[in-house]
């Protein structure tokens, strides 16, 4: 049974946007620092360590994410991480984010990262000590969930998958 | 011979991130920032005019976006945009993101947005005369292009498409 | 003896700029995040509820900062949060901001913020009940700090205070 | 008669915060690219050719704001930068943010930045270069308009200056 790395925070009054609900530029630098809090659980290290310590980084190499319920001010967002894909050079990464307590996610989110040498910023192999520690939160399965979820209205006939 | 709309930005010293590269979540706002320049073009009324005084928004609904170089503080940006289908309750948008003079694009992005009606938040048919408007951007061959170009690294073998 | 919140929280990888310093706009971002954490404690009620339940808002109205040294990624930053004056339909704020351990505030801001009505952005006077709340963190000798602290350089002699 | 900078640029959908106003986070950060787009106008050179070419930068210091009115989506928003002050090694500017076709402006600020060698971080000599461009913007009678300006409800009253 894979693990799932889950974290919660609060949707915060500036994350909001004209219309009323969070900007999802703003969605996607929340994903971002539930990526950094989930490396000292999954590693026992900062994702500054990561980056300065070690010399590697995860840059987006790729993203699809699939938007059902927007978020608002007020509501306690939670990100269920798990890892689809372990490549040699890449890592492939699901995030399910939601508010607590929803029976389902309001965003689901598929991304590709590269391993790269942070001097070089070209692709490296991934670190050993790394590729055990992912392989804990490694459930292919999950890939399945990805594109079958509808979206509102016709969307879900027009993914490119 | 559809038509494209094409505008450019810098990169903004505050878009950097700790790697010395454009952080992933603030291209999104640019790209949003590009969608909002598209209307006055396109339709002949501000975005604040479309969502204030006709009513209806655009929210994202699905984002597929594959990054193969990195912006940095100093490009000058490029955005060409056009339409890759038009539903009748949602919009398939491409934006190819280049540094000009750039030979190939850096990131190229498949949005789907619902119309929505601003007062419901539900979708509701796209008006006859922004259909009219956004055919003139409307080139489903450009479809092809997204899926099949190489990204850095092996993630070109690792797409959900 | 007033009370003071303190609450921490990491500097992140996207709140860097090209000079790799903790960039200024997203260190007020963060100050507004803290601000928002303060109300459950010296309240009992989110922010959320001040301004949706209670009605009631405190818009930035005035601000005063002096940074004396930068914030880098993986640095923890603290902040101390009192209030230097409660007048009947304004508050005035002193936030210290710190990395933990330092001896010295790297950042001291001083915040005159109205007190609205959400309804009609006007100026109300600040409830009994808040009036409480925050006698508790009142701390008039603060404000002798702020004007006081040397700045790096010469800037210390050219303050408008 | 010194020169001012005017630049206009619109507040944007994403601008907005959970009050339905430009947070202020986000003000500032327009300052930024204001001040980034003052360079190429008044030195000939862009703000990356300052940091990278010439090694110097200019940092926030010391800012003291006055917020007296929103700005809203749709606004046309519009600088008026000049130098209040030229020291050895710091600059204090004055920023004006008004909607265009506004008398009066929304919000005050002023500004001082050391001017520090990048490689450093330490203050340094502003270059002759350098002090000859701002002298043209210099306007030291600006700096009386900062501090007299009324501010909404009893504000004006509680000001550090």
């Amino acid at each position: 049974m894979p693990n799932t790395f889950v974290a919660t925070s609060p949707v915060r009054f500036g994350d909001i946007d004209h219309a009323g609900i969070m900007y999802y530029p703003r969605l996607f630098d929340r994903m971002h620092r539930f990526f950094e809090d989930f490396w000292p659980t999954a590693l026992g290290k900062s994702y500054h360590g990561v980056l300065e310590g070690d010399g590697i980084g995860f840059p987006l190499g790729d993203v699809k994410a699939t938007f059902n319920r927007p978020f608002r001010f007020g509501d306690e967002m939670q990100v269920e991480l798990t890892v689809l894909r372990l490549g040699t050079r890449s890592v492939t990464w699901k995030l399910l984010l939601s508010v607590v307590g929803d029976a389902k996610p309001r965003a689901i989110v598929r991304m590709v990262t590269p391993v790269i040498a942070m001097e070089t910023f070209r692709a490296t192999p991934l670190p050993d000590g790394y590729r055990a520690a992912l392989r804990e939160y490694l459930d292919p399965e999950g890939e399945d969930v990805a594109p079958q979820e509808p979206v509102r209205g016709e969307i879900s006939g027009t993914q490119p998958g």
